[in-house]
């Protein structure tokens, strides 16, 4: 039995990116950047207004002076008057600006007087223009052909805006890595049947494909193998054309377990087997390495509660690091407990709470849980408390750690 | 011009929860649940082992004793014999424990002695033996019929686990708000396209359809409208047919400002123009009432860094409403200026800004922008840093409110 960070050292030993791959800009969106990007404009592509207003020279300015408009530029078109002195150009919100010009006044502090069929004058009623005033010059947010975005980068949706911006309709990403999800044990059942005396409906695997897609990686569920051999081989071999497979049940150390001996036999090399962790100690993790990829396989216990733990600590963090974004575990919080727990035994414990805010001070509450196979408590819960190993009564008050799940 | 709140709240007078669907568990995640659910099991459906080990009478245990061993109970299978005095039975984890047994010792705390062809003889290693040891009751965790999960619950994993445990291939929640896209401006050209003089890309449109995606909503590309007349009506008319539309430019204060009046056009009522916030000033917010349904139109300023400013702030709330999540606005926290920032005007402005953690405290260094049409300065934020109206300087070290994107 190791413990959870050797553990996660273990795994990101394996835990390499993904190869790349170029997609439409559209399914970009949290992936990770595997290519310098450069810009092929200047952005802005010319000194432009970043106002509804009148262009016009600093220099021209005084209290009430009335200018002759000389042209409008809409957004879209180009100027073709210069403004000289005693003239302005009416302009709009990211149009170019005109030469001659060096400042522009907001519609708000002018008042225009029509003079048909001329474009009229306007007045300006701004307490002062300062030169540069209300421009945003040629290229200040970037120059063509500097990089604008290095490779690493998370795209959030001001980077895939960034990326439209410099005409990138398709991106080099790392690959979104693909998980197959195979639920285990004679037992099971699907949620559409009936379960008979014995049997009970197959959970995990509907929770361990919302998991997977909330970690940005892309689920396919391969349903339920009794424990059977022909029948475990056969699927297990098809999640093993996956980046990762998630096998849950049949890792505790019970007579059926035919599954690690299946995976060695499909060529996967054991990592480790048992975590000192409460829930979640039969956690099996393996390796396949083949035609230069390797791909991780999670033997997750098949307690649901277990499972939700195993992958918060082990796989969550390691679908980050095939995406390109590294080994990060979730951050834990410090709460005051609201009433006593006895924590017991020789292994790090995670259990079930309601974490709340009062007045800045996170409390944190631990549910009645009846256990592993409890899901319904965790319905409840917003957060797993975290208690070291070792026999030991906490009390109301005391500080403990929390990991939150939003 | 309104406060940031007026407009929130004139918001949430018309971001109803949608109505309901039917839909399969799978496409669940972060929906809304529409009905009380109940469930149809019994959770454990037995008193079962939650360990694997053997299912004896703790009457029978003493140090050393070496008990019968009548039968194997497999997960999935039932057991067929009582437990008598002197006699034990192997099971597994999860499965069903036999008639007359009333505590289970962990297969690590014996040692089988082998008397083929019988099933031999188990000698206890444990310390002690209290009956109810390692059982979880029949119903312990729900019973048959009770409700499980009420309407309005967030379905996150777990609960998603929950649903398939008590049967629910099927689930009726609250349907997934769709958010038609536009972009409108004749200096505009996709992200494909090489911008001619006068032109820019694209970008708000791609951005915007990431954020809604972010927002657990499903996004529709509409492209772009020239600033014309006809294109405009067809392609708004086009977005009115979703739950919301978002816009984006056309709304400020200059000539070719069509969008407004299209809007009325084809039914739209304005609600609000004008929000004193910096940079988003311009926004517009109207509704359209027709067959019992409101639909929510958006007009975004055409800066791409306002549009994502008023997303976070007006649109992402509104969704998560329609979603029947409440209209929640991202939650603001304190943390230290990190150098001088000259606020000014009568506008609540955000600027991006990098926060980090330092030993506890967080850090707030406002990056160089150039305004809101620079989207490049905002690759390298991870927050938006919120300063009231009114003009003043602050210095480092004051205390300042972030709204962080992670």
């Amino acid at each position: 039995m190791i413990s959870i960070e050797e553990a996660q050292i273990l795994i990101t030993r394996h835990a390499h990116p993904l190869p790349h791959a170029t997609v439409p800009l559209a399914d970009t969106l949290n992936r990770t950047l595997a290519e310098d990007v450069a810009s092929d404009v200047d952005s802005p592509p010319y000194d432009k207004s970043i106002v509804d207003g009148y262009a016009l020279r600093a220099a021209d300015f005084s209290p009430e002076a009335a200018l002759t408009v000389i042209e409008e530029v809409v957004a879209g078109a180009v100027p073709r008057q210069a403004v000289a002195a005693g003239t302005a150009t009416r302009i709009m919100t990211g149009a170019p600006l005109p030469e001659g010009a060096d400042a522009v006044v907001m519609v708000e502090q002018t008042e225009a007087v029509a003079e048909p069929p001329s474009l009229g004058k306007v007045v300006l009623r701004a307490e002062k223009v300062s030169a540069g005033q209300n421009i945003m010059r040629r290229a200040s947010s970037m120059r063509r052909g500097e990089t604008v975005l290095a490779a690493g980068h998370r795209l959030r949706p001001m980077e895939i805006g960034l990326l439209a911006e410099v005409g990138r309709a398709e991106v080099r990403v790392i690959r979104q890595p693909t998980v197959a999800v195979l639920s285990t044990g004679n037992e099971l059942v699907p949620p559409s049947q009936a379960p008979a005396a014995g049997q009970i409906r197959n959970s995990n695997s509907a929770m361990l494909v919302a998991c997977t897609r909330l970690a940005d990686a892309n689920p396919v569920a391969l349903g339920i193998s009794r424990d059977e051999r022909h029948e475990l081989a056969t699927l297990i071999g098809e999640g093993l054309k996956h980046d990762v497979l998630l096998i849950s049940g049949g890792v505790s150390a019970g007579v059926l377990d035919l599954v690690p001996r299946t995976l060695a036999e499909l060529g996967v090399r054991q990592v480790f087997h048992k975590v000192a962790i409460k829930p979640g100690k039969p956690l099996w993790f393996g390796v396949l390495e083949q035609d230069g990829q390797t791909r991780l396989v999670f033997g997750l216990p098949g307690n649901p509660v277990s499972s939700l733990v195993c992958f918060d600590l082990f796989v969550r963090p390691a679908l980050a690091a095939l995406g390109g974004q590294g080994f990060f575990a979730s951050a834990a919080v410090a709460a005051r407990l609201a009433s006593a727990f006895d924590q017991r035994g020789d292994r790090v414990t995670y259990f079930p709470a309601t974490v709340r805010n009062d007045a800045g001070t996170l409390t944190a509450e631990p549910l009645s849980w009846k256990g592993s196979g409890d899901l319904r408590a965790l319905a409840s819960a917003n957060a797993l408390l975290r208690f070291p190993a070792g026999s030991r009564r906490f009390e109301p008050g005391d500080t403990v750690e929390a990991v939150r799940f939003d």
